[in-house]
């Protein structure tokens, strides 16, 4: 077991190499390795939509060598035709003798059915090696076969006394250099960004990814009023979509639009946007990880409608005293009603602490 | 130099051992060394004010074993009668052959003639072993000396988005027990502890050593207008000081005089403590640590005023929304105002983040 735990934690490394590339497919990673002699004969990865999947290329590597050898892959085999054919018949040609799976494939035209094509080709199977972080690399494809929704994280750079702002929107820049690059790397591996208006009239982000490799994600603005403005920077290339409700002013949305913006209009009853209607879209359109940068009351609406699913914050060792608070404003009424989270990783990123939490679930 | 650092180490964790009972003495711990063959001759601390000091104690457990050999101190050795006789005689006396010394005295009637007392007797002294160390375990005696006020820690338990209390003041609790224990051993260390009349209101709380074993420190409540009850617990068994104005009412002061409360009445021009004033007079009772406790706006004033040497906070993961923010109002107008902190260090309590950190000083 010690075995397919180390080469299933290679597999894992390997699948991360796909990061920002492979939505609305999983990252994945597959290494064959020959169990007697501990020798990797072949390894792949997805390395973006439409491309090969991990087994393919590892088998490639592998040649004939893969005949009687053990392929490792943090997700079940697929068993659909998809951009590509089937990889469960693949390896079962191939010769594999064994397989070990991570995780099965929550999607519902495989769930189990790559497992079986293998078990019944006389392949031994062996199911859920180190399941908990297979899931954490996929928690994004999870989360949206499962739960018709993207991945939502919330990430903000804010002060140890909690704000993201001062008082009149300045917020350029709380934390240092080197979160700040640690915040784009987060945006690479996200499929949307999503801010408020505010965020947009306020400081004019271009929310693409610079200060590392990666791919820009699509960029959401929520805008009741379509007041984004046709220069914003956000709009840029082109993958950009303003959310506008159905009272929004349809001039305004033809400037938007011919600015090169995508624009589509939700409810918003009582002027509160339907953020599950806005994620189930994002999710039909292979938004898999949506990243939320703010401002306050964006945030604070994603918190209340317990959307959110992981948090990333920038904690710069300053005090900035009553600004704009991360949060905005819960209304708790007792301290039963406190949103806790459980702290997963806390590092120290130049002065700045990088904190990744989750929400606990409600009792 | 390495074994001197060594046994510098282990001099300054023997001085630790004092910590909340020397005051307003400095903690100091001594060790007698045999530098051939490496072995520990004696040892000793100042356990408490008013008891032998360190090298003495040493002196006694090495008895005749001292001569010819090295003993390493983390402060000069005294020159001065206080309520002992002083130390840098007694070590040439026992004829020992080097002092290592940590740091030189700060205080007026020793700096550097203690030294002089060894070096004038032909001793070798070596000075400035982990000085920085050293300096750091006797802050609040070296900020006396030379500050002429006490070392002043602000604590706080606070939520991720930087509340203290909820909006409605309810703060119990925010963080988990096993912060509160160490909540405790932090007052264990201090030689007073600061909250505001608000606090006192809200939570009646104790401000005594409870949770671990130590020593409850002189406890002192600022309240312009005396309204600390005359059964608040704070008043207990009478280590409690409460600070009106030249304006308080004579009678409540009576009032609070007669529960047992010593009572002070201090400058404070349009409504704000003159603190400068406050914390000399704490300074001139022994008090050379104090624990500020809060709430907001008393830690705003020490923040305003740039009174803070530390903070000590614990950061529970949870979100409380708009409550009452750590840092008060600090009403800054950019971002180069932020009050700039070094995070000197961070660590996981149960769930909890308890960061220890100081202000940079103002460029």
């Amino acid at each position: 077991m010690e075995l397919y735990t180390h080469y299933m934690r290679m597999a894992l490394s390997l699948a991360e190499r796909g990061t920002g590339w492979t939505s609305p497919n999983p990252r994945v990673g597959c290494v064959i390795f020959d169990e007697k002699e501990e020798r990797v004969l072949g390894w792949g990865y997805h390395r973006r939509f439409g491309g090969p999947h991990a087994e393919v290329k590892a088998l490639e590597r592998a040649g004939e060598r893969a005949r009687g050898a053990t392929a490792v892959v943090n997700l079940e085999p697929c068993c659909h035709f998809g951009k590509t054919p089937p990889c469960a018949p693949r390896l079962v040609e191939a010769g594999v003798g064994r397989v070990v799976v991570g995780m099965r494939d929550p999607n519902p035209c495989v769930d189990g059915g790559g497992i079986e094509i293998l078990r019944k080709a006389g392949i031994d199977v062996v199911l859920g090696v180190l399941e908990e972080e297979c899931l954490h690399v996929n928690r994004g494809f999870v989360k949206a076969l499962t739960g018709g929704r993207p991945w939502v994280t919330v990430k903000a750079a804010l002060s140890l006394d909690g704000a993201i702002a001062l008082g009149d929107g300045e917020s350029r820049w709380i934390s240092g250099a080197l979160s700040r690059s640690k915040a784009h790397l987060l945006r690479g591996e996200n499929d949307a960004i999503l801010v408020g208006i505010g965020t947009v009239l306020k400081d004019d982000p271009e929310l693409t990814v610079r200060l590392v490799s990666g791919q820009s994600p699509l960029r959401v603005v929520l805008d009741s009023r379509l007041r984004t403005p046709a220069c914003a920077k956000v709009i840029g290339d082109g993958r950009c979509l303003v959310v506008g409700t159905a009272e929004s002013d349809p001039k305004r949305a033809e400037t938007l639009r011919k600015a090169g913006a995508e624009v589509v209009l939700l409810d918003a009853p009582e002027g509160r946007f339907r953020l599950d209607e806005l994620l189930s879209l994002l999710v039909r359109r292979g938004v898999l990880r949506l990243l939320v940068e703010g401002g306050a009351s964006v945030i604070q609406s994603f918190i209340e409608e317990r959307l959110v699913d992981e948090v990333s914050l920038f904690l710069a060792p300053k005090f900035l005293g009553r600004g704009i608070p991360f949060t905005g404003n819960l209304r708790l009424r007792h301290m039963g009603e406190a949103i806790a989270l459980r702290a997963a990783t806390i590092r120290q990123v130049d002065g700045d602490l990088w904190l990744e939490a989750m929400p606990c679930l409600p009792a």
